[in-house]
């Protein structure tokens, strides 16, 4: 199933990233590790012209700043004008009293995939709460009925991030078992997997594309907690563990769920 | 006398930030590494909201964007009114001419704990020019009496960073002797401080908790530094001794002053 | 030819940058690693004033915030009128709607340095349409002619980044060879040879200043790449070799043209 891999790096997407400034500098690295290629333009002035030259765009609303906040929409309008593809993380939603709103509207531009936790999930299908920051205070599988509901109302695939990873366009699920603890203790994975699943939505389709950033980035987590002495060292090597993964390693940790 | 890192892991407080970008990343990894949870929301439409979900709020007035100055304020308040302890780290007050009477101004709201260099706090008690950028171009001693009074004045603690930390309510007195020159040769281990401090706080009392911290940064910088071969590495480190530090560490390195 | 770097660990100058927020850490952490200062004020309220205790001014226009935008011109004139050598990163023109005609005005502010990548060179220089996001898509040689009629019109010196660097005052033309790959898959190397090159700025002359600070950075960067793993791991050495670098090193990569 999963080429993605090398053909992100044999044609090196270049994807626009609104993101949160905290972890923006994480997910230009992620980007790079994997071979792709990010932009990090986020004024109105700029952002919907230059998403233009891009392969695909990722939305995160995690921290929103006001000028993110104002770019966010005509980037969004112009990236599917051109036929982008585009990723929806809506880091935060639940409390948030602005990008809440926001989030709901953005459903409705048709986003590729969604890439968000258990909490996350449930606020934007309407059903909880959301987290404390960026923490889920849920667990995937209650989320999973969510997800599908999501998925299947907007017309896009639904990348629920957890201990185990659970992709699902509504119809087809896929759970990805990989990853480690020390994931949740670097600022911006999360954030990085949605950089990831956006570059393999520029090469393929978004529900083969979710389900191989999250092997990518789980299968890299794990090589980087075995050389890693705690959250330090296990930032360097997961980018080190990102640039030298290996295709081979997706297929063994999906398992498809009917 | 202290119990707190053991507190701050076991209760992982929320600790919402609104701190200078350039050195945003290592603030959220160092709490992250101590086993607290960032929240980085800085703008005036969600910060005042979501302060109320928070345990703690770190202001450092670093780099000062506009959306921050605007956010500053309000979210203050709000903190306040629901019994939120918080943190002033003043940085670079003296010369900028917007973030110097916003530190003055912020002074009569109550901090907890002001997280300072020596010219800063020699500033803000109303004797100094400021340093330059980052750098204090006074000396702890100096700084120790402008800060008992300006702790007495304003009813809080200041913790004063230098070589050796100091540690002041106006009445007591506490150094902390740890510490180590690479610390001044990575971005943003002030703002970091700052952001353990706040942990703390929102487990204890504001004096023990800048003693805790001081000591908690200090130590794992020595520990750091052992194992790094120059600023990158040590960054690197450090985030790893943070993670890794041990409670019995604190009780040596202190030592009060009558 | 060559003692810039040692006086920039002897005088530890002061650098004002207003850069890229994706990677103003880095750009931080390399001038502390030369034992410079970063300072990172970026608003139109304070940057103007602030840049006047500053030794040296980098304006990098990646990402391009709107209160960068708004704050660049003032600042600009600021450091000018207080005689502070400016060095201009034009990163990202060409598509984009905004920095494009904003670099163009800047040309007319005589920065100390250019430094930019051979898409940007002929963008500036009238010649091109610009690269896609932050790559070139034109070789070093192609923009050399437009690198030196930039130089002589606008009295500045040119450093134009790639494979080898190729420095020219519009008459000298100096090729360093030095560097790695690697430097590309970490976002923001580019912009920290800006930071660089200020820092030397602000102890010598503007040639010099652009020689040295490639060669300290290229040489730096195959030192790091000898160490590393990856990206991550690249990332990590290239600022402990930044710290680590000996003066020696830089006569032995430049070769002057004719």
């Amino acid at each position: 199933m999963n080429a993605l891999v090398d053909l992100v790096r044999a044609r090196t997407p270049l994807v626009h990233c609104i993101t949160a400034s905290v972890s923006a500098n994480l997910v230009a690295n992620t980007l790079l590790a994997a071979s792709a290629r990010p932009m990090m333009t986020q004024t109105r002035a700029e952002a919907p012209t230059l998403v233009g030259i891009a392969d695909a765009l990722l939305v995160n609303l995690g921290v929103l700043s006001v000028e993110a906040l104002e770019a966010i929409p005509p980037t969004v309008t112009a990236a599917r004008a051109a036929g982008k593809p585009w990723v929806l993380d809506p880091a935060g939603v639940g409390a948030a009293p602005v990008r809440t709103p926001l989030a709901r509207r953005l459903l409705s531009e048709r986003p590729a995939v969604i890439r968000a936790n258990a909490s996350e999930v449930l606020v934007l299908a309407g059903h909880g709460a959301g987290g404390r920051g960026a923490d889920s205070v849920d667990t995937t599988d209650e989320a999973l009925d969510a997800a599908r509901e999501l998925a299947l109302r907007h017309g896009t695939v639904v990348a629920l991030s957890g201990a185990v990873d659970v992709i699902t366009d509504g119809e087809r699920v896929v759970k990805v078992a990989s990853g480690h603890p020390l994931l949740t203790r670097v600022t911006g994975t999360g954030c990085s997997l949605g950089g990831l699943v956006a570059a393999c939505c520029a090469v393929g389709e978004p529900f083969e594309a979710a389900v191989t950033a999250s092997a990518w980035l789980g299968v890299a987590g794990e090589r980087a907690a075995a050389r890693a002495a705690g959250p330090g060292t296990f930032a360097v090597h997961l980018l080190d563990a990102l640039a030298d993964f290996s295709e081979g390693e997706i297929e063994s940790r999906q398992t498809a769920v009917d």
